[in-house]
C-alpha cells in the first residue's frame, strides 16, 4: 500500500478533490445499517453527490454489493437477518474489491455484538469509525492517540475516534480534525451517517487516510455552517443536509481545523 | 372499465378534486414500503389529508389491508417477512376489493427482486410508478411513451414513468406531467412517497388514469413550492410537506403543466 | 405505593424539575418501536436530554435492556422478531426494576395486536398511553374519564388517554392537559414519541402519574411553541424537536394548561 506523507494544511484541498469526485462519479454506496439511521444516512449521501442503497435482504445483498463503488457495515439494530446479510457482503466485497467502513454501534452495551465486531475487524475493513467507549472495547486499551494509532497498524486499517476532536489514523500518519458542533451529538445516527459519507471518500480516494479524513471533514465544515443558525437539533439536522449539498472549496478551506 | 377522454387541460380541476376527496374522506392507505421510506411516506400521507398504517407483519397484515383503502407495495429493502407481507397482501386486496399500486424500487439492481416484481404485475396492480431503468428490466424495453402505454394496455394497468417529466398512460390515454423539481431526487423516499400518493388518490378517483395523474401533479406542484425557499434538500423536504398539506386549488392551477 | 395528592398548578413546577433530572442524568431509555417511529422518537428523547437505543434482536435486548432507565414497548410494525423481542424486554424489565410504558398503537385495527396487548398490561407496565379508539379496543368502555380511571386502577398502571385533552390517571388521581396542537397529529409517530417522553420521565420521577403527566406537559407546550411559526406539518415536526431542546422553566409555566 503507498503511503504517501501527508500534512494537515494539505486535507482541505484533498477534500475538495475528494467532494469533487463524489458529485462527478456519484458512487454507488450500499449501507447496511440500522432502521434508526437510514433514512438520515440516505439523506447525508444523496447531498454529498452519492447513490444510497440499503437493502440487507440476503438473497440480493450480493448482487447489490457487487456492484456498489464501496460498502458500510453498521452494526446497530442488530438482527438476525442483518447479520446474514453483513455476512455475505463483506465476503463479496472482499472478492469484488469493493472498500467497506465498519461502524460498530453501541458495542460497549452488549458483549454479543461486541464480539462480533472483532470477527468483522478481522475481516479488515478499510477504515473502522467509532466512539471512545465502542474503541475501548474493541481494543481493551483507552480511547487516545496511540492506542488508536497501534490498533490501526495492527489491523491494516484505518481508524477514525470520534470526538469533540476526530483523530485519524492508519498506524504510520495521522490527522485530528477539530471541526463539527456539539449538537451534532444530539441527532440520532449523525455517526452513523458520518461513517457512510467515510464509505462514500474512500470509494473515491484510493488513499483510505485521506478518503476517512476528508469525510469527517467535510461533515465537519457542514455542522459549523449548519450551527450558525440552528435553532436546535431538529432545525440542525435539516440544515447540515443543506450545507453538504452547498458546501464549496472556500467554505471547506476557511472553517478547516486539521492537525 | 369506464375510459372517458381527459385532456391535459382537464387535470388541474381534477387533481383539485382528488386532493378536496383525500383531506375529507381521509382515506387508509396502508403502506409495505422499504424502512427508508417508511417515516418520509407516513408524513407525505398525512399532509395530504390520508390515514398511513405500515406494518408489513404476515399474521396481521391481512386484517389491515381488509380495512384500507388502498394499498401500496413497494419492493425496497426486499426482505423476507415483508415478501410474505406482500403475498398476503395482494391477494387480501384482490379479494377485497382494495385498489394497489406497485413501486418496483430499484429492481435493475437486483435480479431477484426484477422476478419478483414480473411476478406482481400479473397480479394486476391498479398503477404502477416506476423511474425509467426499472421500466426497462421490467419490460425489456427503452423508457418511451410508446413502450409505456404498450405495457399499460397489455397489462391492464396504468403506468406512471417518473422522470424530468412524468409520463402516465393506461394504454389508451395518457398525460405528461412537468412539474417538480430537481431537488427532488436528492430527497431518498421521494419517488416511494409519490407511489403512496398515487395509491391514495386511485383510493377516492375511480378512474386510475386521473388518480394517478393527479398524484403526481400535486405532489409536483408541492415541489414547485417548496423550490422556492428551499436552502438544499434538507429544508426542501420539509417544505415539501408542508406545501402539501397547505396547498390549494389557485396553486395547482398556477402551477400545472401538464400536456 | 406513596401516591401523595397533586394538584393541577403543581404539575408545571414538576414537571420543569422532571425536565432537570432528563437533563443532568441523560437517562438510558430503550425502545422497542415501530420502523416509522424509530428515527422522530430518537431525535425527541436526545432533544430533551436523553440516551435512546433501539435494538430489538433478541440476542442482545436483554442486556440493553437491563442497563437502561426506562423501556418503551410499542407495538407499531409488529413483526415476529419483534414480538419475542418484546417478550424478553418486559421479562428483564421486570427482573431489574426497570419501569416501562406501553403504547398499544392501532390494536383497534388488529385483533391479534389487541390480544397480545392485553397480555402485556398484565405484565404491569407503570404507564399505558393511547388514543381513544385503541383505549376502547383495550378496555371494552368508551373513552371517558371515569373509564379511564377505573382501568388504571384494575391494573395498577398510569392510564394516559391523547386527545385533544390529554387524560392521565392512576385510578386515585388525575389530571388533564390541554396543551398541545393539532399539527400534532399531522405528524407520524407524534404519540410514539410522546410514550419513549412518558418512558424518560418515569425513569427519573418516582411518582408515575407525576412523571407520565410531566412528559406530556412538556411535549405539549414544545408544540405549542412550534405551532407559532410552523408552515405546515413538515416545519412543525422540526421545531418540535428544537423547542423540547431549548425550553425552559419560563415557557413550561407560562403554557401549561393543566386541570
Amino acid at each position: 500500500m503507498q503511503r504517501p506523507p501527508i500534512k494537515p494544511g494539505d486535507l482541505p484541498q484533498r477534500a475538495i478533490e475528494t467532494l469533487t469526485l463524489l458529485r462527478e462519479r456519484r458512487p454507488r454506496i450500499h449501507c447496511i445499517t440500522n432502521n434508526v439511521a437510514q433514512n438520515f444516512t440516505a439523506n447525508v449521501l444523496l447531498a454529498a453527490g452519492c447513490a444510497p442503497s440499503m437493502t440487507i435482504s440476503p438473497e440480493e445483498i450480493g448482487v447489490f454489493v457487487k456492484s456498489a463503488d464501496g460498502l458500510l457495515v453498521n452494526l446497530g439494530t442488530f438482527d438476525r437477518e442483518r447479520r446474514e446479510a453483513v455476512d455475505t457482503a463483506v465476503t463479496v466485497a472482499s472478492e469484488s474489491g469493493v472498500s467497506w467502513v465498519l461502524d460498530p454501534v453501541l458495542i460497549d452495551r452488549s458483549p454479543e455484538r461486541a464480539k462480533y465486531a472483532r470477527t468483522l475487524v478481522n475481516a479488515v475493513p478499510k477504515a473502522i469509525r467509532l466512539n471512545a467507549a465502542e474503541f475501548t472495547t474493541l481494543s481493551g486499551r483507552g480511547a487516545e492517540s496511540e492506542a488508536a494509532a497501534d490498533f490501526a497498524r495492527g489491523y491494516g486499517a484505518v481508524v477514525a475516534l470520534s470526538g469533540a476532536t476526530d483523530f485519524v489514523s492508519d498506524g504510520s500518519r495521522s490527522l485530528s480534525i477539530a471541526n463539527g458542533h456539539p449538537m451534532m451529538a444530539k441527532i440520532t445516527a449523525m455517526g452513523c451517517a458520518a461513517s457512510a459519507l467515510v464509505a462514500a471518500c474512500i470509494a473515491v480516494e484510493p488513499d483510505a487516510l485521506v478518503g476517512t479524513a476528508a469525510g469527517l471533514l467535510m461533515l465537519g465544515v457542514a455542522g459549523d455552517i449548519a450551527a450558525r443558525d440552528a435553532k436546535g437539533p431538529g432545525s440542525f439536522a435539516v440544515a447540515i443536509v443543506d450545507a453538504l449539498h452547498t458546501i464549496d472549496g472556500t467554505a471547506i478551506v476557511r472553517h478547516a481545523r486539521v492537525n
